[in-house]
């Protein structure tokens, strides 16, 4: 496992994690001032300054990116399907434009939430059986870009509103239907958060292999965790055993970026210095 | 499938739907009032009212037990093992003598949490370890006493705090090990908060079959959910398909019966009659 105590070389920063405390241009000043080598920026908050300002900050910053946030939001009512189609196919462009070596996919859950306004549903297996066709239509305009796409399994408490692709079984079942040759365009992106309870997780990170694990994403999960969405803890502070977690897709060969990613009422409440001061340190010690 | 539109003759309360209207004998006074004819009650309350009073309630109302909840929490440090095994054994003897026809085990999460004062730990996989080591003692001394145990796996939300068992099939995977011989003593209580998002939860209600489908408990997840713990749904306010998931356990056998348990602050602030008033007609349209 790599050594990350002496730097943080390999730190990069999801940009959602300081959302609140300034825009996209700002959070990367923030990252020159502390050494952060990496980002991996929401596509609202790219919007939000333009993309081809938010693609020249980028560059001018020296910034690597290490994933592109987020695609996917598969599930729909019949008449949003074109709808769907084309914001994927968008967002595909925008990873292009921003240098971005893959787009984390966060599925769709139920249709109601994942794309507001079509109809009501409890069908969870047709649901997943739509994310497996979208996805596969969204395949195909990405290989042509060359920009793999990274199926994030979340937590299965964010199977009705968020995605309903739960388990990393689950995400490289659909890896091993869609990309049965490993092409390396589509793989995983996979969140401590989300997949540290699973039974069966060893054994997927060993089967997923170097070729499947685009991303590895790191927070911590409190107890008690009083919001589901946005009460994820800082490393260190909750019950997960990271450095396990990450030893395990290092030893498959993964050496990318380890991606903090804090979706938190508390620490949007703090300086971003304060914030980027913390996850380095946490970086080095706990992760 | 049972039609149950016409009458709940298979409607079981669990007894922490309504815990803070009324006492457990309150409560057995208002299932007679509703015509409900099986509870499942909770230690603490068969405590609060002592266990002979408990028993001659459930006798002298006719009532049928569901279960009994609950037992397990077998995760602790070394200085708790004993404490651990001994409070399980009393657990059987009170299931005996209320009549129970299962235990519901609820098996505990990291050590911390299950018995509070353990050391902390980070280990979940040495917290499963655990469970199976306790289960297997448990359930020497259940079969004893002919005491059935049901394994309720729980959400994977409650994986740190409660119960490191998070799927049917790893509950599953417990009772093949335990109990290779499929005596009937051991088996699973499925709740449909707990499971209805598990991508591979119809094959594993079909391996389960009739003699490890020991109970099965309603109510619904609701979108948002305020509170991981407080905030279940009464059937049909969430996005459960309840009947698909009846019908895939009557299909295997299961004619026991369903069991209401909602956990919610909204609903333990309405009147008891209410309640259970709105529990039975639910049970006859959604459930």
């Amino acid at each position: 496992m790599r050594d990350f105590s002496s730097d943080h070389r390999w730190l990069s920063l999801n940009t959602a994690t300081v959302r609140k405390q300034g825009d996209l241009v700002e959070i990367i000043d923030a990252c020159a001032r502390h050494g952060i080598r990496a980002i991996d920026p929401w596509r609202d908050q790219v919007a939000a300054v333009g993309l081809e300002r938010a693609a020249r900050a980028v560059r001018e910053a020296g910034l690597e990116l290490s994933g592109y946030c987020r695609g996917g939001m598969f599930t729909s009512d019949a008449a949003r399907r074109g709808e769907v189609r084309d914001d994927n196919r968008r967002c595909v462009d925008e990873a292009k434009a921003l240098g971005a070596p893959c787009i984390v996919l966060v599925v769709g859950g139920l249709p109601q939430y994942s794309r507001p306004g079509s109809e009501t549903s409890k069908d969870i297996a047709g649901a997943r059986t739509q994310v497996e066709e979208a996805l596969a239509e969204m395949l195909e305009y990405a290989k042509q870009a060359k920009l793999p796409l990274a199926i994030e399994p979340l937590h299965p408490a964010y199977a009705a509103d968020r995605a309903c692709v739960n388990t990393t079984k689950q995400a490289l079942d659909i890896c091993d239907r869609l990309d049965p040759d490993r092409t390396g365009m589509l793989g995983v992106a996979l969140d401590v958060y989300h997949i540290w309870w699973d039974p069966e997780l060893m054994g997927q990170i060993a089967r997923a292999g170097q070729d499947r694990l685009l991303a590895f994403h790191v927070c911590d999960w409190l107890v008690p965790t009083r919001d589901i969405l946005n009460d994820r803890g800082m490393m260190g502070d909750g019950v997960i055993d990271i450095k396990r977690l990450r030893a395990a897709v290092e030893a498959q060969g993964f050496a990318g970026y380890s991606e903090i990613e804090i979706f938190s009422s508390d620490w949007w409440g703090k300086p971003m210095d304060e914030v980027l001061r913390t996850c380095i340190e946490r970086h080095r010690t706990v992760v």
